[in-house]
């Protein structure tokens, strides 16, 4: 696995069940899958030897995060390296103007969007959609970077200046709500469809889930459906989340990510079988297992850095009092905004189940939810 | 974490989630909590030094075997290392005959026994009791290892020469069932007490566990409340597994274990809060957590290296194909007998868990259960 943040974390954890082991690819020994003890390579995935040193021997290769120089992916591939999912595939998720091309191309509903390399780009755009705009940097963005708003003309004509190779524009959306739902595809072919997850962001950093979403059935399953179709229309491999816009027009696609994702980490604990373990048997080629829920509402909250700089960790012993929350801590150095962990509850009623999770979730960040 | 093997590593697969880390004193690298990537110290607890070494820095220093010294564990204490549980109750694991002395003291139901030095001794219990009489090695076994019978004064004869520092007999005693429960003792003084499971034994060793176990509630609680007094009483901190006889005279203590036990791998998919990450929870002195059963019904089967010698490993891809079976392979070399893994499924009706769980173990053992 290329990376060796929270997500080779928690997929070394499901490894260990399966008897898989896994190696990833981190740049030191203190990442949280290195510090849970998967087999470590220190490198970059900037340097393709490094790349070739990770994937030696291995059954597959694959990758917690998007940075990878796709034409590192193609030369592994080329050089005979099993890649799930295969270059083509994680381009979908390494360049999101590429994305809404390809989408927009094979008639999925995407937000209006256009690729703006001059300032007269995004004023046409405006004077269709009007003013603010949403802009996205193609490459790199995450956890709200990489993506911020544009008031006005003289915004524009900053930001391309920043952004040489131009940037996505979308009109600012009215969302009803945001959705995302996670897809996996086995590379034997099977393919296992999760809930449809609702997702609380804030800054554009996604702060809670909520599973099952509160949506109805009907647009839940066109979620699923529009997940299914991507998936198979590009031939993706391994877990993918399909992230939606709810609006009064219908879903939208967003992002897509093809790796284990946070709107998926409720599922080790609300799924029978979670993300990352189905990750895994996906990029093996082993058949899937059930994404039936284990109960009917999960909450996930997210562990954020404190503005305070302090370390949630160090208030763990006081949130372990809230009963039926489920820990995961994932060793990183404490950073304002910087996510360090999650808290996952299970229950019967929803209300109770998202008010553990908040206070569970608000004793690690030192806040009082009263 | 004196010791590497399957219950090592699967409490390191816990301790990631909490961000704690774990320290296990191992035979080799390819130890399973060695594999599994918990940080490893090589070396035997027989040497007083290897134990200090693993225990230099930790916050405290707890076990995943009973081989360990009962001088190297006072030692230890003496010296100021935090031991969870303590020497003095860690014993009650290690020497049967003592537990059962000691049990039988205070008041607890325990089989009649007798500790034999020589064949007058036999004799004497089995004009009491009848043949064939139970003998087990006050040390040591495990998994049926150490536990034989006597069918007639000849063999006492012959077992005692074996054994000179005595075995521990008991009669042959009619069993309706036999059953377990966990019990968590936080050093901070609270505890937690998990549901009563039937263990299916074969050849003295652990083949199922069924949970919760088909006995009456007030069986239950009676196990239960025997667990609490126990736990108690002997100041037992962590997890400890009680199993114990049911018999036309009631409920009998059989024996304890002072650590996660097999009785207990169910807990990992089947209760809120594993007994993995509870003995982590407990040995820290941090809040427990909850105890309930995710499911109305969870069987695990263990697997046991096949006759063939067959690696049970080799056949997950086709097990996997069980709807809703959790994989827990060992990654210990494989060997007739051995236990290699376990399989839980958590289901609503009894009949169809229990049918999954064997089927999807029939496959790993290379059986066919139609």
């Amino acid at each position: 696995m290329v990376g060796a943040g929270q997500l080779a974390r928690m997929t070394h954890q499901a490894a260990i069940g399966l008897g898989v082991t896994l190696r990833v690819l981190a740049d030191s020994d203190q990442d949280p899958a290195a510090q849970a003890g998967a087999i470590t390579v220190i490198g970059s995935p900037a340097n393709l030897d490094d790349l070739r040193a990770l994937a030696a021997g291995a059954d597959v290769l694959t990758f917690d995060h998007e940075g990878i120089p796709p034409e590192h992916l193609s030369a592994l591939a080329a050089e005979g390296v099993r890649l799930a999912p295969t270059p083509e595939a994680k381009r979908l998720a390494q360049d999101k103007l590429h994305a809404r091309t390809e989408l927009a191309a094979r008639g999925f509903p995407v937000p209006p969007f256009v690729h703006a390399t001059a300032a007269d780009d995004a004023l046409a755009f405006a004077d269709e959609h009007g003013w603010p705009l949403v802009a996205k940097a193609p490459h790199g963005g995450y956890d709200g970077r990489g993506v911020f708003w544009l008031e006005n003309p003289d915004d524009a004509v900053s930001a391309l200046a920043e952004y040489p190779g131009g940037l996505l524009l979308e009109p600012s959306l009215t969302l009803e709500l945001e959705v995302a739902t996670q897809i996996a595809r086995s590379t034997n072919g099977e393919h296992a469809l999760y809930p449809v997850v609702q997702t609380v962001q804030q800054d554009g950093m996604c702060r809670e889930i909520v599973a099952p979403a509160p949506v109805s059935s009907e647009l839940a399953q066109e979620a699923q459906s529009l997940a299914l179709r991507i998936a198979d229309e590009f031939g993706i491999t391994g877990i993918a989340a399909v992230e939606l816009f709810c609006t009064p027009d219908g879903l939208l696609v967003n992002e897509l990510a093809l790796r284990p994702h946070n709107s998926g980490h409720y599922s080790i604990e609300g799924c029978v079988s979670s993300q990352f373990e189905q990750h895994l048997r996906a990029v093996l080629g082993w058949p899937l297992g059930s994404t039936a829920l284990t109960a009917p509402h999960v909450v996930t909250v997210n562990i954020v850095g404190p503005m305070d700089g302090s370390d949630p960790a160090r208030r763990l012993p006081e949130a372990l009092g809230v009963d039926g929350a489920h820990f995961h801590l994932y060793c990183k150095r404490a950073r304002p905004e910087r996510k360090l962990g999650h808290v996952t509850v299970c229950g019967r009623e929803l209300d109770r189940t998202h008010a553990a999770a908040r206070h569970a979730a608000a004793i690690l960040h030192g806040e009082s939810d009263e």
